[in-house]
């Protein structure tokens, strides 16, 4: 990622501050850059200049709990290369001042001797901690949940509640939302600060608790966590295992996070582009190849039904040259229309705002639209039919329009919902997979009907 | 938008209690619905049973703080279609309930005369702040930011400062995040309930609030707004005028709502459709067909120049007709290819991670990996060139094939840059766009390569 100017600036002085080994600059400069800020100048040192030692001198000048927030910023690769250059000791007690989700993220990428050795210094408590946490399956609510919530036991007083989120302040992720707790560890309500402090003082939590809380399960994908966050516009949501008791939460900011992750995925994923571990701009080459080919080359092959149907079409080609000129725009419009309709009905059910049980209602209107379409892009075309080929060709061309537009568009439709219905993420209906199965379809719609028109005449 | 099963059972129970006038099941009922689940039922009573009595008598049975938080739930077009059917009095009094943000979203909706009246009928106060939000431009931090926020004045101490919390809790959008004020209503520093609860109570303000807030002017892009919450996991970000004055803040939800809708539009954009107003299950058909046509036509027309293209070659199709066989797979891969590059780039651009001085840089890149992928699907398809038509056809497919991807590639990756540069939404780099200018440059490198080998030969 490219710094910003003003970032670029920062990072100059920084760099400047080290060569010459001057404290004093560093010690005014290092608490104004804020966190995000200053992860994304050491990233550019770590990634792009290969500067590791200057990246660990500049850590060192921070205070511990510093350290561990801006090290939480950084991107797996640099974590653990960061994590690699520093000792046992201090690694353990910059993993102590991280969250506990950023800890357990950290830790899953160490190797595994490292993991047995920090383990075996970690106390009891801390390790059961780390180790369930880094347990947690890659995208599920537990592998983005962190257990520094604010638990209060079922039974105290406002005012008690109160002195314990005091207690608690210092380590947890948040301390707006409360949970209570009750003999078993189960989740028996939830309550808010601000429900809290405009309370009596005498009053009981459990009278004043939200019995009715919105939680996720400990194994909830974790788009359907950020979707809940988003829909009921939380704070945090609870997380519970399978006995009901709570595990942790996850707050407003990582599912954000994961929103954004998301819409990245199924955004590449609707031009046919694997998953990318990083940004476009940091990912190495050779993946970024990878992730590319693989569609690109079955692509290819798909398209060879295209070519097929040109085949078995030759004779009426070779009879009417004027037909080819046509050929592009035809299945250029079918896989247009089409890709339009597949990216509306994709989105659609990835926000929630379509399911399976619309398809029929959607199916008419998609009917009405794409007819309308293809009306609207038979008559653009018609006129330059007659010029081209004479009014013969601009009817075939324009029958054939008005045909493949609304089969592109229905073709377009269906995907997203078949794919759904036999597992398969709908964003796979990529435009250039339903471009390329329009286009050999195209082909057979346009040469019949010229066929059908042309010798009939 | 389909209704959960759940949901669809609720509005039974709902539908059965109005008939039969059921206030006690209403009263067992209508609490236990959360604002977003009751405003999703309400949604689809008004718009597709078109029952709109159903929806007031179900309004008129929740006391008045709720009405006014379920009405912000709703989409505008129902909301003026129950403002409409409430007598003055009672709208007035559901406005003066709502947050300041949906209170100035629903009120520019209704029309002129409507608007006088109410404003003729409110306090001062009151009339200024409306009138003074539902002025911001669509789209600014302006239109998005309520001014429900907690301020204290500069120079109050810590329990000065608890009190003022706990007396506006109430009304405020959010109690966590505080914001300092001096005397001439400038921002002065901010300080979270955290921080203030951990404190000693005689502390001053100004001695723990944070100097260096960050915030945004009232005529910042919303989007950009979006990304400062989500980039610094802020609660809420304030907004401040051109005197530096605090004029409101906007809340994380907000933001995460926003940063949805901008993906949405993104993804809608790269499919070349127009941004619609409302999920795609409820948009008019009418609005969908016109969202969609323009750039279908346009497209049409850019279609011709493949068309053209194939015109001006006709003596070299017509010697070799099986160069026609390839046509759809080599133009096809191109524009595969070039769409791949192009989202990447548009939403490396979307999510900060790809800055306009990364061009040079992400091209170079951009030449290795394309010129991979163009050499390995021409390895793919020479076979096929050899059984369909010999060496020769097999060669210039092959050379057609890594020219095409190449450019293709290059051009996909360009032209996010170049839209930005001029001043345009990279996301307009659409898919569509880059596949038509391809298809017509793809037809005249084929045709080129082919009349220059089978000529030579």
């Amino acid at each position: 990622m490219a710094l910003s100017e003003q970032l670029q600036e920062h990072k100059k002085t920084l760099l400047l501050a080290i060569e010459k080994d001057d404290r004093e600059l560093l010690d005014q400069w290092l608490p104004e850059l804020r966190a995000a800020d200053f992860s994304e100048i050491l990233e550019e040192m770590a990634e792009d200049d290969g500067d590791l030692p200057t990246v660990m001198k500049l850590l060192d000048c921070l205070p511990l709990e510093r350290r561990a927030n801006v090290l939480g910023y950084l991107t797996g690769e640099v974590q653990v290369d960061i994590a690699e250059a520093m000792s046992d000791e201090l690694l353990l007690s910059v993993l102590e001042e991280m969250g506990s989700d950023e800890r357990a993220d950290l830790f899953n990428l160490l190797d595994e001797d490292r993991k047995e050795v920090l383990l075996r210094r970690m106390a009891r408590q801390e390790r059961e901690d780390l180790k369930r946490l880094a347990s947690y399956e890659e995208g599920t609510a537990g592998s983005i949940m962190t257990s520094d919530y604010v638990a209060i036991p079922s039974g105290m007083t406002v005012s008690q509640a109160m002195m314990r989120v005091r207690q608690t302040a210092p380590d947890a992720e948040t301390v707006y939302q409360l949970y209570i707790i009750d003999r078993d560890g189960k989740l028996a309500g939830t309550l808010s600060l601000r429900q809290l402090m405009v309370a009596r003082p005498g009053a009981q939590v459990d009278d004043l608790m939200i019995k009715d809380v919105i939680s996720v399960p400990v194994d909830e994908a974790q788009e359907e966590v950020a979707r809940l966050v988003a829909r009921y516009d939380m704070l945090a949501v609870p997380v519970i295992d399978h006995d009901e008791r709570l595990v942790g939460i996850v707050t407003h900011d990582d599912a954000m996070d994961v929103a954004e992750e998301e819409a990245t995925e199924d955004f590449h994923k609707g031009m046919s582009i694997g998953q990318l571990e990083d940004g476009v701009s940091r990912v190495p080459i050779w993946s970024l190849y990878r992730k590319r080919v693989t569609w690109l080359v079955l692509l290819v092959f798909a398209n060879l039904f295209s070519g097929a149907g040109i085949a078995y079409f030759e004779d009426t080609i070779a009879a009417q040259v004027a037909l080819v000129f046509f050929l592009p725009l035809l299945i250029g419009s079918g896989g247009n229309a089409g890709a339009q309709a597949a990216t509306l009905m994709v989105r659609g059910m990835a926000t929630g705002d379509v399911g399976v049980k619309d398809w029929g209602k959607l199916l008419g209107r998609e009917l009405l639209v794409a007819g309308a379409l293809g009306l609207t892009m038979a008559l653009a075309v018609a006129p330059i039919g007659v010029m081209r080929g004479g009014e013969a060709v601009a009817m075939v061309v324009a029958m054939s329009m008005v045909t493949i537009v609304l089969f592109g568009s229905l073709l377009g439709m269906c995907l997203p919902f078949v794919l759904n219905r036999v597992g398969w993420d709908p964003a796979t209906a990529s435009a250039p997979l339903v471009t390329t199965v329009i286009d050999a379809c195209g082909v057979v719609i346009y040469f019949t009907i010229a066929t059908a028109i042309l010798t009939g005449l």
